[in-house]
């Protein structure tokens, strides 16, 4: 492991927000922002989402990763309408690997990344935290704008002028508060490798759109099947439970 | 009043978001609003303010000036703890001008505005709203980090990376959706000049950071005591009905 001098500054590495829905991506997340020494306040949501069974997820990963809080915030995203995820509209099943990474799918969920910073900076602001952990993705997700790093990017300015300790840190010629996104880059083969490898037990994590009421997963919504070919590419065994596997 | 042009663009000028709080100032910014011929989409919070009675207050400002619709969304803010507005904190009475002006106040909600106008893009995105229209204002909150301009303008372009519309947009050298802050400007006095010409009925809006059960001001909050001061140096009757008055 690291010298006693790196092992410092871990332990200096303060507090940080880590927005944790429960799936694989920011359980990992997670597993990192422990590995990098920071003392982790989650952040899930209950928007109405019909996978709510993700948030039993997300309070086990929390627990079993060593989270020093998990706060599930409500907020009724049913009330604007207009997703899949949310709203009375199909989830779509069977697509082709092509089809998922074409456009805008039905299951994007209006300004959800943008909310979800939002309330973390919140949380930050209140617990003193220096850093917000976010599981976006922009290889397998490129059809969310919100997932790229862009828009990261410009979060982090906005969010730092929202607040006195932010306005402060850009004068100086830095940011305040940073936003740190460690799998924007990688492959969902390549996140399942880093997870295992961090000890993240991916058989509490969930990833289903539209599961059964065990919390069982379709293995048919584009969420199953990103997830299913990525353990094969990583040659990781699966454990996910199956409806009817 | 306008001509025949005017007036046809005005009928075009489409759907708005407006934050609706139950203030003079929001109730001010509605009125602008559909003054220049917008179709407005009202949002409201619940976001476990002392001030709750502000919610009562917004849905009949939002009915009177005719908006198209009036959501109130339920966010729990308290789980963050930290401001006096939500947590079990005394509202500061009875403070002087320059000591209101001076410093961010213990009525700050951390990171309220940038909260309040992620989910107004949301609710933007879904209604098909080019415009969100905020009341923020550095004149007499200069003590507020985001109710300036340089956030404002900043969210803004945020906003549209978060969204295809918006990315599609800033390609084109221009914004897909747009930030109005009408009183950003405007002293107090200048608000109530401007809202009473248009139509606002302010006996029906609601300033007081610790109401009565009645929902009568206590007429001793810093938001009480601005609001106070402006209908004196605006020469307008104050409708207020304050605690004891």
């Amino acid at each position: 492991m690291a010298n006693s001098r790196l092992q410092t500054e871990d332990a200096e590495a303060g507090a940080a927000v880590v927005l944790l829905s429960g799936g694989l991506d920011s359980a990992t997340v997670l597993a990192v922002a422990k590995e990098q020494g920071f003392r982790c306040h989650c952040l899930s949501f209950d928007y109405g989402q019909r996978h709510r069974f993700e948030l039993t997820a997300a309070a086990k990963v929390a627990e079993h990763l060593g989270a020093a809080e998990h706060v599930v915030m409500s907020l009724d995203l049913r009330a604007f309408g207009g997703s899949a995820l949310t709203a009375d509209i199909a989830v779509p099943k069977d697509r082709t690997e092509r089809a998922i990474g074409e456009g805008i799918p039905v299951t994007y969920v209006p300004a959800r990344n943008l909310i979800f910073l939002s309330i973390a900076m919140g949380l930050a602001e209140v617990r003193g935290a220096g850093v917000i952990f976010i599981g976006v993705n922009a290889v397998d997700y490129s059809g969310y704008p919100d997932c790229r790093p862009e828009f990261i990017e410009s979060f982090a300015r906005t969010a730092n002028l929202a607040t006195k300790v932010g306005v402060d840190a850009l004068g100086a010629g830095r940011l305040g508060l940073r936003i740190e996104a460690p799998l924007v880059k990688l492959t969902k083969a390549e996140i399942i490798r880093l997870g295992a490898g961090l000890g993240v037990d991916f058989a509490e994590t969930h990833s289903c759109y539209d599961p059964g009421l065990g919390g069982e997963a379709c293995g048919r919504c584009d969420s199953c099947a990103l997830r299913r070919a990525g353990f094969i590419q990583a040659s990781v065994p699966d454990p996910t439970r199956y409806a009817g596997g």
